[in-house]
């Protein structure tokens, strides 16, 4: 009778004992010193995964982007650059893991040779060579890929197209226990503002749809979580 | 003796009955709907001057690119994305404007051919050509060239390297009347931090340091732009 008091005040501590990582926000991917490829993520969506998973009584590493959003009370926070950047942070935190939740827009391209200097104008067209950036979601899918006690892994997906089959393609590949798929350009949903609309896409079943401000999808997100962790890394 | 009085109360009201244009922020320019181009800036320079220019007395349209920060208060804002937007936008508001402070980080370059949809990965690298996006300032300039009544322009200029030289070049090309140098990469300068230090670039003269937080280089900024205001533009 005391805890269902303490969690009518507090809330789920579903997440006591857990450490989560989380990853929001977008990269930026130099040009040269002044110039950069970056998308218009504003971090949002993750900032609110990392406090709801903390309310929940988590550990919470979160590791963002360049965002104007003020840190999360009791959440450590690693800032990152490029996706080179947030490849290294994510792999350094995935070991000690229970649940990753990927929400970070990565940029999946660099350009190849960032310049030191400003380039200066010059009349007519310049091309610049893009090359892959590592994907660090798909290279902790790997590192665990068939080993017991594996974090549940969460992505997102942003597409313009083909919504559900682009996350499944996504699920598969990268070995993740869900994804959370945006779709772009759809009326309040995605980039920038404070409500969204995403369906949850698991390997089996019909995708679940959940719309409402960004921290209710985030207690949706950690809902689905929480039961996927309880299956994959009961608690000892 | 009350106007002493109250300009110790109020500031000086020098730009009292001045119709001041300030650009601010970075643009952003598309490569696909979920993917651009941009810069690092704030907009907080931008906006710490249309913030003084309307507590000088001015009425104040600033043009801005995206950006977190709030409106100043009494400021019309006019919001745009890519230099295209920000080239008509502030070509619009030119003709009826005494002083315009160009401010913001506008790219030089585009893609030239952005995609309507969101481009899928592939494996190894990919080519971007880039074109040359239109210099509002340059064509303000040009506008005015020659004619009684041109308002006063004051353009940035960011730089690696040969600041003093650069920012000449782009005075005498654009056919400014000020530029206010930065030195990319020097401590205490720049993008994103709540202060700044710049030169005071004109055709003759040597160049006066300002430093100090980005709302006292604003008011350094404009008490040189009133000055060059009350040569160029005398009031009736």
């Amino acid at each position: 009778e005391i805890a269902a008091a303490a969690e009518r005040l507090l809330g789920r501590r579903d997440l006591e004992g857990r450490r989560v990582v989380v990853t929001a926000g977008p990269t930026r991917e130099p040009i040269d010193p002044v110039r950069f490829v970056s998308n218009p993520s504003t971090g949002k969506m993750g900032y609110a995964i990392a406090r709801a998973a903390r309310r929940r009584g988590a550990e919470v590493v979160l590791v963002s982007g360049p965002v104007s959003l003020e840190p999360p009370p009791g959440v450590k926070v690693v800032r990152v650059g490029a996706a080179e950047e947030l490849a290294r942070a994510l792999l350094a935190e995935v070991d000690a893991a229970d649940l990753v939740v990927a929400a970070a827009a990565v940029s999946d391209y660099r350009p190849k040779r960032p310049s030191d200097r400003k380039l200066k104008k010059s009349d007519g067209e310049e091309s610049i060579v893009f090359t892959r950036t590592p994907d660090a979601l798909l290279a902790a899918g790997e590192r665990f890929a068939g080993r017991a006690g594996a974090p549940v892994l969460v992505g997102f997906a942003a597409e313009t197209e083909d919504l559900v089959e682009n996350a499944r393609g996504k699920l598969a590949r990268k070995r993740l226990d869900l994804v959370v798929a945006n779709q772009v350009g759809a009326p309040g949903a995605g980039f920038g503002g404070d409500r969204n609309a995403v369906l949850l896409v698991e390997a089996a079943g019909t995708p679940r749809e959940v719309a409402g401000t960004k921290d209710e999808v985030a207690e949706a997100i950690l809902d689905r979580a929480v039961e996927l962790l309880g299956a994959k890394r009961p608690r000892g």
